[in-house]
């Protein structure tokens, strides 16, 4: 079968909001909560409670972040939910009051679409949370709920918040507040298609799922895309799928998954040794142990021959999410790793995504350190933040770097070359992950054209003839990375 | 002051209706459950789970309805809750999907507004439900919770559902399911506000209001009558409350109360000793012990002194609701009281209102059994059915039984007499509820004219004049009433 993913993607660049924690809108607006005590917004985050962050806020930053280069938003979960990150679904119809509702969600979705940017949803479909109204009915009426075959209950009585009990329905990871659905029930399908298909008509324009492999029910997600796709062709399906993906990445469900195989071998070659092993502990990806250029090269070229063409340029590269500690953190600080592994995560294929703050070098360890408060500008680390516009708007510039074919020319130790190539732009990155200059020489004879002309970075690309071979040679400072085109 | 209350009221016949039992839609319709399993429509209820009824069966029954006399519906809760009572409200702004959601109740609106019919929605704003979802976020995030003002909390842990510790918040009754707002808390009552002008907008004709004695923060029913008038000047705004209720109708707040201080001494004189005490005990309204006709007068007289006369016409005046036992199951199975008193309750100043069922002979111990589904046509009292429909035909062909005054002509033993008077319209009602026919003599001076007329009943009128003085001679069979007109 042809393959079709959205166009868009192939040229977006994402960023990733947990809307609590990403801005707070300062105009007035008509809030249930007028003089609500938020949690410190620069304090170190807790399991519980809010920061007061909103989609009002949002809109308010779009200037920002269309600056920065985005055009495109994933947001953590926004329906009303009794948690700070939103997984625990409450109601699948109400973005949260705290968030301002779906009058605030219209408004951002409005604001963002005339500025051309678009907005992707997180969809938790597996499981709702103990108060969703479903679920709750079951609690308070046990086996005369007429919602009992919605879940996966085992056995009388439910025991929803008394951990010496067992709960006696299945839940997520074993977790009382998530209970999951039974999506063998084709009410339940339904119900969630029906949902889908409200908010993709609501003009969102794609939707994240999260952990969809947790879903065995068969063509569950082939039907979801058949009827996302009928009201937007161009909607963007993206899983939450850690490993191999290729189940899930046949053409009939979704258009990529957020790809921590990407990121996982990223970090691991960008921070090497730097790596603090807690900090990468715990996530299903691979950011440790350190990877040299050869293993990172090879991991790359697995991962590009895993999916097809059409889906590797809209996969959802990251090097973060609110699932990870941040990279900062995880580089124990190192600033080298976090620009080395942007510019690695800018010019690979796929859409790049950026965890908020990300941008402006926040730190934050597992979850919920990573859920900082969005810094004040007074905190932000410049250069990071120059880092990542810069190269944003490189690969804005060059198509190749979009949707170019991908190929190493060299790996070696702590050096890594690779050339992105579409027709006749060819675009040449070299990094160099070691603590001391690097003067290499890279035989190809893949290009047509002899890219010198320093894009981004302090390298020096010089192109000579051996013989039958083109031969190029590169000095590349320390701990950096150079873009070269012609 | 000046008290103005809704003139429509004046002249209504009120139905009230338990959603989940008075009808279920034949017609197909999109439903969140497509094969639910309800409880069985005719087995005796149980507090918990549903037999499924629904709006859309409603819609389907407004000719019965109409042809019944029945000018306005009061719907006991309709919003999402998990309690088949629906007391227990999860979502003020979603009409519950088991009724047919938002939806189902526009259409309903509709086709009642069609056929001149008004429709009043029960609000319960004391109290919420365990799942509702401010609450809910409390359960689940304790003190990190933004809105734990929003409810009485006294101490943590909260347990919601573990009878072994203390609750430690303030709940209805003591019942944990259903936790109390803080309605001191300035938002608590905006939000309370703004979804009474919600519904009052989607097209709702008015409002009774559930346990409102217990909200005894200063001006909150105050602010809720002017801002639902605001919306509609004649919407109608009656509390639940059972006993003396002149401190809320003042004018500034209710335009009535569920009257049962009309209820218990009407069901106790005209059931009399026929009472089951059992079926009358528990809610706060006094239908035992019986009452002799002189009793009851002094009762009535009493009642009718006790608010301004403005008020009285819109009071909402009833012999049975959810809260109690039927008047059928209250006087052991005698079709006689229920007619009796049906009878005093059409000719008494204020709105009747009629308990689905009650007007077909259903009948229904203490909750939960008064909550029955609607039976069968093959199982209803054609005669008690037959009672209601001349009734009610007869208070809307005589402005005198709506809005005339109220006077007691006689109160002897058993025998009660009174007449209803408009400008040139007088009208006698008559009650012997002794189980021998009664012919009794009444002297009065009061009538201008003679009504002699049988207008329902089987008895006699026969004027004469007595010096002075003018006398009815009144033949009444046993345990009947009569009306008499000119």
């Amino acid at each position: 079968m042809l393959i079709q993913t959205p166009d868009w993607v192939k040229h977006a660049v994402f960023y990733q909001i947990f809307p609590d924690r990403f801005a707070q809108s300062k105009q007035p607006h008509k809030r249930l909560l007028k003089n609500a005590s938020w949690q410190d917004w620069h304090e170190m985050p807790t399991l519980q409670g809010y920061k007061g962050g909103d989609l009002w806020g949002v809109t308010e930053q779009l200037d920002y972040l269309q600056n920065l280069g985005i055009t495109a938003i994933y947001f953590t979960p926004i329906f009303q939910s009794a948690s700070n990150h939103r997984y625990h679904t409450h109601d699948y119809y109400q973005v949260d009051p705290l968030l301002g509702g779906n009058s605030a969600f219209k408004e951002l979705l409005d604001a963002c679409h005339e500025r051309d940017m678009k907005v992707v949803l997180d969809g938790v479909f597996n499981h709702s949370s103990r108060g969703f109204f479903f679920f709750h009915d079951v609690l308070e009426n046990a086996q005369h709920s007429p919602w009992v075959d919605w879940f996966k209950i085992q056995d009388w009585p439910l025991h929803p918040y008394d951990e010496n009990f067992p709960a006696n329905y299945g839940c997520w990871a074993g977790i009382r507040a998530l209970p999951e659905f039974n999506h063998d029930n084709p009410e339940v399908r339904e119900y969630i298609m029906e949902i889908a298909e409200y908010w993709m008509k609501f003009g969102i324009d794609g939707w994240r799922l999260d952990v969809p492999f947790e879903v065995k029910t068969p063509g569950f997600w082939q039907e979801f895309r058949d009827r996302v796709k009928a009201i937007n062709p161009e909607a963007y399906i993206v899983g939450e799928v850690w490993g191999d993906s290729r189940q899930w990445l046949d053409g009939t469900q979704f258009d990529g998954v957020m790809n921590y195989l990407f990121a996982g071998p990223t970090i691991a070659f960008a921070a090497s040794d730097r790596i603090v092993p807690q900090q990468v502990k715990g996530p299903s990806y691979e950011a440790y142990p350190s990877l040299s250029a050869t293993e990172y090269a090879e991991k790359m070229q697995q991962l590009l021959q895993l999916y097809p063409w059409e889906i590797q340029l809209t996969q959802l590269n990251l090097l973060a999410s609110h699932d990870t500690a941040r990279l900062m953190s995880i580089a124990d600080g190192d600033r080298q790793s976090v620009k080395l592994a942007t510019l690695l995560l800018l010019t690979f294929p796929g859409a790049p995504s950026i965890y908020y703050g990300d941008e402006v070098g926040l730190p934050g360890g597992l979850d919920p350190d990573s859920r900082r408060g969005f810094p004040l500008e007074t905190h932000w680390e410049r250069d990071i933040l120059e880092c990542h516009r810069q190269l944003i708007a490189l690969r804005h510039t060059h198509p190749a770097l979009r949707t170019g074919t991908y190929r190493v020319l060299y790996a070696e130790a702590g050096i890594y070359v690779f050339a992105r190539i579409l027709e006749n732009e060819e675009i040449v990155v070299a990094i160099n992950t070691e603590t001391t200059p690097a003067n290499v020489a890279v035989f190809t004879n893949d290009l047509k054209s002899q890219p010198n002309q320093v894009l981004y970075g302090d390298g020096i690309a010089r192109w000579h003839s051996v013989g039958e071979s083109i031969q190029i040679k590169l000095s590349l400072p320390e701990r950096s990375g150079c873009i070269f085109g012609i």
